[in-house]
C-alpha cells in the first residue's frame, strides 16, 4: 500500500504551476496541491492530486514543498503568515524547491528568515525554470537549480520529472536564480523586439505572414519572435504568458544589473517599455499584445489584418522582410553581447551559460552563431557571425 | 544668558550639511554636531558649533534634530543604532526634520517605524533639499517641506534660514520627497546631458569655451550646464557633488517610475549612463567627469584642451555651436515634459511643480519656454517655444 515517491505539497497552481503539478501526479508522485484561487486547486484534484485549504495543511504530510507562486512577496506570505503559512506545517527536515522568479538576493534573505524562525531544518534549494506554459505541461522545462549537494541529489527525481534541461549551478543558492537573471535579460529584450518588429512589418505594408516566415528560417529569429508572433497574427492577447509576468522579470534583470554597477541599456529600454504597456492598460494580457506599442492607435489589429494581404514591396518606407530580419538579428546580437557581458560580470561559468541559454526560451539565431567564437578566444570582440559580415 | 533661539543637533556635516549647519550657527542658532567622519565635526566646532559623540548625545540637548546624511540606509542606522541611535536621546516631543533625499515610500516607513518604537511623540517633517554644496553654505538653498502644518509653522525659523526658496507642499510627509523626485528627474537628465552636449563639442574640434559661452546664452542652457561645464573645462573632477549622489538620486528617480507605472525613458537612460560612469571606476570624482564617457579613450581631457582653440568649423562633421545648443534644448524639452507629465501623474500640482524647478538645479531655459503654456491650456501639446518653430 501508498506510493513508493515522497508526497509533494505544491503551492502555486497558475499557468506554469497547474502544469508541474500534473507532471509530478502523472509521474506517479502523491501531490498536495494549494492556491489561493481555488479552481485551481480543483483542477488538480480532477488530475489525480489532492486538496489543501493552506500551505501549512499541504506541507504537514509532504517531506517536499515546491513553490511556484509569482513573486517574492507571495514567497513570504505563502510561507510566514501567521497559522496558515507553510513553515508551520512543514516537516523536520523537509525540502522547500522555490521555483518562482525572484531576485538573487532574496534566496539568502529567506534562508536567513528560515534560520531566524528556528527552521534551520529545512533545507532550501534554488529551483528556477524557464520555457512557458507548454513546456511546463510536458514537464521539459529548464530548470537552473542550486543549492547544497546532497540536497540537489535527494531532490533530483523530482526535478528531472518537472525538466528537460535540470542543470545544476555551482556556488550555492541564489546562482541558479542569477542565471535564471541572465536568461531573463536576453527573454525579455527578444519579448519586445518581436512586438517592434512585427510593428514595423505591418506598419510598412507587408505581409505579416510572410515576415513571420522569412524570419523564422532566418538569423533574426529567435524563440519569443517564434512563440509570441502567432499570437499577434491573430490579435489573441490571452495570457499565456501575462505581461505582469515579464515586467516582473524585467524589473529583477535591470535591478540586479543597478546592484551590481553593471549598465543594460537594452534591458532597461525593454522594461521601460513595458511599463508604457502597463500604463495602457495592458498588464493582464499576454505580453505579445506590446506589438499595439508600435501600431498606429487607429489600427490596433495591423499586424493581424496584414497577414493576409498581397506581398508588395512598401517602397515608400524600402523596408522588406530582410529589413524586419536584420533589426531582429542587429538588436539580438547586442542583446547576447549585453547578457554573456552580465554573465561574466556575476562571475558565472560563461560556456555553461552559453549552453543554458542555447537551450531555453532565451534562444536566439544570432545568440548561436555570435556568442562561441567570443568565448572559443575569451575575446569580446564580434566573432564570425552573419551581422559582422554584412 | 542662553540664546533664545531652540538648541538644533545636525547630523550629517558633509558637502551639504556642514554648510547647512554652519548657516544655522552664523545666525544665532546653538548647533550640536555628528558626523561619523570627525574632522567635519571639529570644522563645525571651528565656527561656533559644538560637538557629539554618537546621535543620541547630539538629540539629548536639543528640541530639534536636522538630518542630512547620505541616504535611507543611513537615515536608519542614524536614528535607531543600538544605543547611539538619535531615538535614545531625542526629547519628548522633538521635532526631526528629514532633509537627505529618500525614497518617497521611506517617509512613511520611518513614521511607522518611530510610532512602533514607542516614539509617536517626535514630530517627523520632510524637507528634501535643492541646490548644491554653494546655495548650501550661503543659506539659499530650495527646501520642499511637508508635514502637519503646526510643526511645519513651528519649524519655519529653522528652514528659512537654511533656505532662499522654501516651500510647503500640501498632502502630508512624502510629498515634499515627490517633489524633490520629479525635480531630481529634471536634475538627473541635464547633468549627462552637459557632458554628452560638451563631448560632442569637443570631438567636433570646436573651441569648447566659445561653445560654453554660446549655449549658456541661448535655449540650450540650465542650471547643471553652467555649473558643471566649467569643471569640464579645467578638467577638475574634484567632488563637489559626486557621482554617487546623482546615481542614488537617479535612483529614486526611475524606482518611483516603476512603482507609479510611469514611463520614464530619459531619466532611466541617464540612470544607465551613471552606471556606465560607476563601471568606469568614477563613483566618488564629480558628476561632471562624466564627459569623459563621451571622449576618445585617449584624449579623456580633450574638452579642456579644446577650451582655448581656435575657433574652427569642423566641417567632417557639421557640427557647431548651435548644434550643440539645439542638442541640449530638444532633450532639455523632453525631459520637461517628462518631468511635468510625471507631476501631473503623481498627483501634485502642476503650477507649483513649474514654479518650483523654474527656480532651483534643475532648471532650464527650454522649461520656462515650453512649460507654461501647457500648463496655461492644460493641454500637454507643445506650446510657443523656439523648438517648436524650428
Amino acid at each position: 500500500m501508498g506510493s513508493s515517491k515522497p508526497t509533494i505539497a505544491f503551492c502555486g497552481l497558475g499557468a506554469m504551476g497547474g502544469g508541474m503539478a500534473t507532471n509530478l501526479v502523472k509521474n506517479g508522485f502523491p501531490v498536495i496541491g494549494f492556491d489561493v484561487y481555488t479552481p485551481l486547486v480543483d483542477s488538480l484534484v480532477a488530475r489525480g492530486g489532492r486538496a489543501a485549504q493552506t500551505p501549512a495543511e499541504a506541507a504537514r504530510e509532504a517531506s517536499f514543498l515546491v513553490c511556484m507562486v509569482a513573486n517574492a512577496a507571495q514567497v513570504v506570505s505563502l510561507l510566514f503568515e501567521a497559522d496558515k503559512g507553510a513553515i508551520h506545517g512543514l516537516q523536520r527536515d523537509a525540502m522547500m524547491m522555490l521555483c518562482s522568479t525572484c531576485p538573487p538576493y532574496f534566496l539568502h534573505d529567506l534562508r536567513e528568515r528560515l534560520d531566524k524562525e528556528g527552521r534551520s531544518d529545512v533545507k532550501l534549494l534554488d529551483c528556477p525554470v524557464s520555457g512557458g506554459t507548454i513546456r511546463a505541461a510536458d514537464g521539459t522545462l529548464s530548470i537552473f537549480s542550486s543549492g547544497p549537494a546532497t540536497d540537489l541529489d535527494n531532490a533530483k527525481e523530482i526535478l528531472e520529472c518537472m525538466s528537460g534541461n535540470l542543470y545544476r549551478i555551482e556556488g550555492g543558492i541564489s546562482n541558479g536564480t542569477k542565471v535564471k537573471t541572465i536568461h531573463q535579460l536576453m527573454a525579455t529584450t527578444n519579448i519586445v523586439m518581436a512586438s517592434e518588429a512585427m510593428g514595423l512589418a505591418a506598419v510598412a505594408g507587408l505581409n505579416t505572414e510572410t515576415v513571420f516566415e522569412h524570419v523564422k528560417s532566418s538569423d533574426g529569429t529567435s524563440f519569443m519572435f517564434e512563440n509570441r508572433v502567432p499570437h499577434m497574427l491573430k490579435n489573441d492577447w490571452h495570457p499565456y504568458s501575462a505581461l505582469a509576468i515579464i515586467l516582473k522579470d524585467a524589473g529583477i534583470v535591470t535591478d540586479t544589473g543597478r546592484k551590481n554597477s553593471f549598465p543594460m541599456p537594452l534591458a532597461n529600454t525593454a522594461e521601460q517599455l513595458y511599463i508604457s504597456g502597463v500604463a495602457r492598460g495592458w498588464l493582464r494580457d499576454d505580453d505579445a499584445c506590446m506589438v499595439q506599442l508600435f501600431l498606429p492607435s487607429s489600427s490596433p489589429d495591423l499586424v493581424s489584418s496584414k497577414a493576409k494581404a498581397d506581398v508588395k514591396m512598401a517602397s515608400n518606407f524600402q523596408v522588406s522582410s530582410d529589413t524586419v530580419n536584420d533589426l531582429l538579428a542587429g538588436v539580438h546580437l547586442a542583446a547576447s553581447i549585453e547578457a554573456m557581458a552580465f554573465a561574466k560580470h556575476l562571475g558565472m561559468d560563461t560556456r555553461l551559460m552559453y549552453e543554458i541559454i542555447s537551450k531555453a526560451a532565451g534562444w536566439c539565431k544570432i545568440f548561436d552563431d555570435a556568442v562561441p567564437p567570443m568565448l572559443e578566444a575569451d575575446q569580446w570582440a564580434l566573432g564570425k557571425c552573419s551581422i559582422a559580415e554584412k
